[in-house]
């Protein structure tokens, strides 16, 4: 058994328990155009991070890992079916190294496993163990709400010359935030907790989440390729609306640099860009301030997620929440 | 007030108060390119055959419209997800004589429609005011699953040339009837039905969803094309694996007709036959005993369907199932 306090034991045996579970999930061999790819995707690895979420704030709120895991694993069957589904909307070859479903089989097929994992991802939830099981299944239930209407945003995006940060905001409030925002009151539901209890950690899944893809979108062009695990400048490539290709563009009216980001935008993105081109972009994010921006608000959302965290009870769950929240962002794994 | 054995209008009244909810359920604007295509989806007609199935099971186990309304409209959502999305995989340009979704807007809206039309769904359903709402919600989830395998099935056999009657019959069990089962089997909950009337209620539905479907697949060359709404011939020219093509490839082993089929079965359809071609392999249908195999079939599950029926309290909504599935198989709505 691992310490108390060593988080990344805790950490490395509940996930471990969960791929367990994830792998045992898929009991039928047919139809084997749909449940080999139901299998391919839940057991191609992942970081597990809405499991956890669900776990850890099912801990803090007095609940067990025993008492959540299956509500772990429903929420990472969830966002499993958003991947699935994205990939093809994306057109996107890989996935952590690998083909994507879509590419592996085909769409048709790609489209029938992500409606069978929301269906699967059910069917784990309800074999939770909790009184008021309708108030947990309607938490569940917006987060798939929330989470189509984030990709339809992002979608919406692309065609879109105009979008304001306030637009991006929203879409990856829904986008990113949700289904940690949606685990973490699943988690505190299980575990027994009060309204307040669940908006407070609701608030801090929301900042996690909304400090994470800001990370990610920086990340795109400051980070180490071997540490990120996807090659640097990818976003400004396919034309991505990041924050900082936003926040750039909004702060450079008039520039050169203003010109070089229209290119990016009206030509839905600098495609055969080279190490050259990036470095160019790169060099317009950091003199308009949108690097310098993007760090603060990855600041302040991170800072508004510990305080939400300092509201709720001190306990073991709660440090696993701190510890989970820091090891995302400083993206360790 | 309609009279309590005028039937039609009984439906008439239902599916107009369905309609209304139906049209009412989209009560956010943006993104727009996720609730048009949602409203378009829902407001676009349809028998609303599962809704009915749904409050005649609720009435015929002591409940009524108004507290199965909600999981009625549900299971129409559920309905529509399948449509929104199998249209995509069989590049179907249109429906009830409208352009599908995933033509009128692309197959990226058509995704997302349908993801969010299961949300939606659940939404609907978890309003339902019942003490188990597990296990409504365990039944509701257990359709998904099926209609999943239903449709992958149907996907795997437009690749097969060897495809059998029973493996065509668990398909459409699944495809086809297994969203009226799950009707039945949610309604009959809501009605507080005990586990011995929602196995016959199910048993019902089931063998009508078989009746119902292989008289689509006979209609398909017997119909009145005025009354049936479809090109007479359609599953012809696509290659279709229906119940007659491979009823009668089975029974024509060796003679010149089982050559014919062996060219839609080889060539995934006869694009563009006329009427002549059509005429030809209709009547390899009817000389190979496969017309009259699929007439058996039909009153067989009709008969068995009706047995079921025998066995349910006697009164109203037990008289509304009977009519249901009477229209149902006599098709005049």
């Amino acid at each position: 058994m691992p310490l108390m306090n060593d988080y990344l034991s805790v950490y490395a045996d509940y996930r471990s328990r969960i791929d367990e579970m994830l792998l045992n999930s898929i009991t039928r061999k047919l139809p084997a155009t749909l449940y080999e790819p139901l299998n391919y995707a839940l057991n191609s690895g992942g970081k597990r991070i809405r499991p956890m979420m669900v776990i850890f704030s099912c801990e803090t709120a007095g609940g067990s890992f025993g008492s959540s895991a299956n509500a772990a694993v429903a929420l990472e069957m969830l966002h499993n079916f958003t991947l699935v589904h994205d990939d093809i909307m994306d057109n996107a070859d890989t996935r952590r190294g690998e083909p994507t479903v879509y590419k592996k089989w085909d769409s048709n097929v790609a489209i029938l496993a992500g409606d069978q994992l929301i269906g699967l991802a059910y069917v784990y939830l309800l074999k939770t163990e909790i009184p008021n099981i309708s108030e947990m299944t309607r938490a569940f239930t917006e987060g798939i709400i929330e989470v189509c209407e984030g990709q339809s945003y992002d979608k919406e995006f692309e065609a879109r010359k105009d979008v304001s940060i306030s637009e991006y905001m929203l879409m990856i409030s829904k986008k990113t935030a949700k289904m940690l925002e949606t685990s973490a009151a699943v988690g505190a539901l299980i575990g027994g907790a009060d309204k307040d209890f669940i908006a407070v950690v609701k608030e801090f899944a929301l900042n996690i989440g909304l400090a994470f893809q800001i990370q990610d979108d920086l990340l795109d062009i400051v980070a180490d390729e071997a540490d990120f695990g996807k090659k640097i400048g990818g976003d400004i490539v396919e034309g991505k609306k990041t924050y900082l290709l936003l926040k750039a563009y909004e702060n450079t009216q008039g520039s050169a640099g203003h010109k070089l980001l229209e290119k990016i935008i009206n030509n839905n993105g600098l495609k055969n860009a080279g190490t050259k081109e990036i470095e160019e972009v790169r060099e317009v994010y950091e003199e308009s301030g949108a690097v310098s921006c993007a760090r603060q608000e990855i600041e302040k959302f991170t800072d508004q997620a510990m305080q939400c965290l300092e509201k709720l009870p001190d306990n073991t769950g709660r440090q696993r929440l701190k510890w989970l929240a820091e090891m995302l962002m400083n993206r360790k794994i």
